[in-house]
Order: C-alpha cells, then sequence, then structure tokens
C-alpha cells in the first residue's frame, strides 16, 4: 500500500479554485516567517487580523496606521503584546514630495512614535509622488531625500528604521518617485544601516534587469529591512493599486527572488501584502490559508 | 503701440481647453523635425493620415503594418514616395517571447522588407511578454535576445535598423520584457550600431533614475534611433495601453528629455506617438494642431 497524503477539500482565495496542498496546520515550522501584512484583509480590524493570525498559527503581523488609530494606539500595543505576535512592519510613513514639509515631517514622527510603541522593527516609507501639474521629478526625489535625511535622527532615537520602498515605476507621478531598488539603496547610503533600509517588495521589483545585483548589494550592506511578497497578475484592474495577486496566481517568479534576498543573508519574515478587492471581498480565515498554502507551495 | 500677438482661436485635443499659443504654419522651421505615428490618429486610414501631415505642414509620419496592409504596400510605397514625407519609422516588429520562434521570426523578416521598401530606417521592436502561466522572466529575455541575433544579418541587408524599444515596466508581463534603456543598451551592444539602436519613448523611460545617464550612454554608441514622445496623465485609465497623454498635460518633463536626446547626439525626427481613446474620437486636424502647438510650446 502507497502512503495516504491529505485530501485538501479547501478552496483557493480568489480564484475559487480546489487547494492544491494542504494547509499547513498551527505549530507548522514552515510557517514560522510567514506575516501577514494589515493591507491583505484590509476590511478587517485590527483585533480580527490579530485573531486570524493566531487561528492560523502565523506568527508575525505588519501593522497599518489606520487600523491602530481605529483602535487606539495604547489598546493596539496592548492586544499585540498580549497576542504574542511579532509585528513585522508598520505601515506607513512618507509622501514627502510635497511642498508642506513641516507636516509631513511632523506627521513622520508621530508614526514613528507609534512605531516604537507597538515594537515594529521598521517603518515602511513611501515617499510620494509629484505634486498636481509639476514635472520637476529631480526636485521632487530631492526634496524627499532632505526629509529623509531629517528624520533619521528621530528614528535612530526611537530605535525604529526607516525602509526605504520602491514602488513599481508606474506608481511614479502620483505615489513614490523612488522607483528601483538601486535608487533606493544609493538614497540610503548616507545613513547608518541600522537605521535606514530598504523594503523589497516582488510586486514592485520583480520586472527590474538589476534586480537580483541591487537585492545583492543591499544585503552585502545590510540594508534589507523587510521582504513583501505579492504576484502580478493580468488584467490590470481599473485601480491599478489594486492589481496584486495572491502568490502562485500571476507571473513573478517569488520563490526565486526569496533565494535571492535569502542569498543576500535576509532572514528576516516573508510578509504577504495585497491589495485586492476580491481577497478583500474573502474570508479572513480562507484568505490566510491560502496564504499559507501558496507560502509553502510558491515561496519555500 | 504695442505689437499684436496672434490670438489663438483653436481649442486643445482632448482638454477641450482653449489653445495658448498660435498654430505654427506650415513652412514654420519649428515644425522641421515633427512627425506624427500613426498610433496617434490610428482611426483614420493611412491616406487620412498623409493628408493630415501635408494640410499641417508636418514634414515625416512613423507608419504601422496594419494600416499599410489596409491600403496595400505598393499603393502605401507610392504615396509616401508622392507625398514627399519623410518615414521616421515603421511599427512594428518584435514579439520573440513566445515559443514558436519560428513563425516570429518569419513575421519580422516581413517587418523588414515592408520597412526597407517604404523607405523607414528603422523597424521599432516591442519584444513581448511572458506566455501565460509562465514565470521564467530570465528565459523571455535571454529567447528575445537570441531571436534579435538572429534578425541581425537580415535587417543589415535591407538597411534597416532594428530600434529596440523598452517599454514602461508596467508592461513587462503581457508586452515586453525588455523595461529600461539601460538593458536596451545591454542588448544591442552584441550588434552593430548601424543595424541594432534604441527607441527612447518619453512614456516609458521617464521615471528611471538612470535616464540621463542612459541616454548620454545610448549617443556615445550611437544607437539612438528614435524619439518618440507623449506625456504620463493621470489616473491611469482600465486599459493601461491607451493611458498616454498629449504632451503637456501630464508629468513628464518632455523637454528636458529633449535636450538630453539633443546633448547626445539625436538631430532625428520627434515622433508623437499617443494611445489614447479621446484623441482617437477627435479630429484629425484638430489632433496634429494640437500636437505642432504643444511641440513648439512643452518640446522645443
Amino acid at each position: 500500500m502507497t502512503a495516504l497524503t491529505p485530501v485538501p477539500t479547501a478552496v483557493d482565495v480568489p480564484t475559487g479554485r480546489p487547494a492544491t496542498v494542504a494547509t499547513p496546520e498551527p505549530g507548522d515550522p514552515r510557517l514560522e516567517r510567514l506575516a501577514l501584512n494589515q493591507a491583505t484583509v484590509r476590511p478587517s480590524t485590527l483585533i480580527q487580523a490579530v485573531d486570524g493570525c493566531l487561528r492560523a498559527g502565523l506568527p508575525a503581523i505588519g501593522l497599518w496606521r489606520e487600523h491602530v488609530a481605529d483602535l487606539g494606539l495604547d489598546r493596539a500595543v496592548d492586544l499585540i503584546h498580549r497576542s504574542g505576535l511579532r509585528v513585522s512592519s508598520y505601515c506607513r510613513g512618507g509622501f514627502l514630495t510635497g511642498h508642506d514639509r513641516a507636516k509631513a515631517l511632523d506627521d513622520n514622527r508621530r508614526a514613528l512614535d507609534e512605531a516604537a510603541a507597538l515594537g515594529a522593527p521598521a517603518l515602511v516609507m513611501v515617499l510620494g509622488g509629484l505634486p498636481e501639474d509639476d514635472r520637476d521629478l529631480p526636485g521632487a526625489r530631492s526634496r524627499a531625500a532632505d526629509a529623509i535625511g531629517e528624520l533619521v535622527p528621530y528614528a535612530a532615537e526611537r530605535g525604529v528604521r526607516l525602509a526605504l520602498e520602491p514602488l513599481h515605476p508606474m506608481f511614479c507621478a502620483d505615489r513614490a518617485v523612488l522607483s528601483t531598488l538601486g535608487q533606493a539603496l544609493d538614497l540610503a547610503q548616507d545613513f547608518p544601516a541600522e537605521t535606514v533600509g530598504v523594503t523589497v517588495d516582488t510586486y514592485h521589483v520583480w520586472w527590474d534587469p538589476q534586480v537580483q545585483a541591487q537585492i545583492a548589494r543591499a544585503g552585502h550592506d545590510g540594508r534589507i529591512a523587510l521582504f513583501q511578497v505579492c504576484d502580478w497578475v493580468l488584467p490590470l484592474p481599473s485601480d491599478a493599486l489594486l492589481g496584486r495577486g495572491m502568490v502562485g496566481d500571476g507571473h513573478i517568479d517569488v520563490r526565486s527572488l526569496l533565494e535571492t534576498v535569502t542569498a543576500a543573508g535576509h532572514t528576516g519574515d516573508i510578509e504577504v501584502e495585497i491589495f485586492n478587492a476580491d481577497i478583500w471581498a474573502a474570508d479572513v480565515d480562507d484568505v490566510i490559508a491560502t496564504m499559507a498554502r501558496r507560502h509553502v507551495e510558491h515561496v519555500l
């Protein structure tokens, strides 16, 4: 007789297709680095997201300011502490390219205070796009770099790392003038590695012909603050922000990128961050279970 | 008395706003490098597009295979010859990443034959995306590079240059695994510059932190085969292919990019290529007149 393998009966989110592997149970060592970013279950409260992680046996969560504010910072700090979950990241700071510099800096200092209170090792930084009717891309990049420099001492005092996130170039005009990992590392290198690192998000960097070399450089310089995963699915939706897919549903070779960050020395969490209306409409437990299955099938 | 300046009465396409400068008349030396790419007036036939160029005093046109085929190659050759228009480019070849290599190469050889017959100096090459359910980006890039190598002798015999076009990274999965100018130049450098050049399209390269350096490199290597312009407008439409804007309506500093290609030695045509449903719905003469006004206001 051949050994029986578990028959998966679960259904993947959002495809609705039967799962092709069994869902890892809580305690499965393959889950030990898997983190849920709250954006993946955006309609859920922080309490619901934490509960979902605990039920599924996930050890870590990436938090968002909006959800923390909804619960209140003190209650959020207490909830996270009691849950035993690691905080993989805090999302997010940035938006430093506008002309009201003082206001933007104040807001980022508050975000750093919150991150410190929550025990988040890093504040994800999305630098901001071009002001309306503005064509001065070098100017916006320069303003953002200056503002990062201003925030560095404050971040260092609080023990929170600024995790500069290059966003896919399709967001250059409206969300982030930081477009490649190489550019992020060029900006970071003026500051101590323990205070300024980079976020490597598969969605944003997968297309880059230099991605392997720049991840190696980031590892060499000790700059990999966070590794986030999701997939590139076609077609792009009408709101390009919501086009991200569950790992395994699209064109990104996530496993290969994990191998590259691992070779570069990254041993931290693998955080799943997916902006997708169909995933947001699904049950939280089904979303997390699909994430866990895809993690063992397509990432590890 | 102060001198009277001409009062513009025209309306810009597609904004519907009054023009802010007078439309350059046929014979105006500022039009001497302005080329209409047929994609900008896609619903028009080749005859209509040629007539539009002649009425407006444009000296050059970028042709598309579909429109040439509709008229028939021999008649198109005769029309272009009699019009006196320069052919700035022929669009397009490529799509070399699929698994039916022989068929793709045959089609590209036919495109090169057509380009030679039409007197086009360059065939614009869009390399193709990933096959469905495929995650092997390095593999697709390698197949495309091999296929370019196969086409080089054929292109050289016909005196038509392969103008490798990096497409914006948002098209990496579905249309072009060639994503940056640097990557295009890396591919081109194995071949003679007179046979393999690059297309610099503002829409595709404007976000690139290396764009200035890579344009300089392209100029130094004698590889700038074609300079195309249009603008990045927000929001992206539901079909991301159709998101391009009239120069001056968006976030790209086209003038600065022209200065960079000029400093790099490019003296050829400045070809306007815009995929935009609102522009396609407008009158051809209004489209070309807006192009001409934006050319003197935002490019030269």
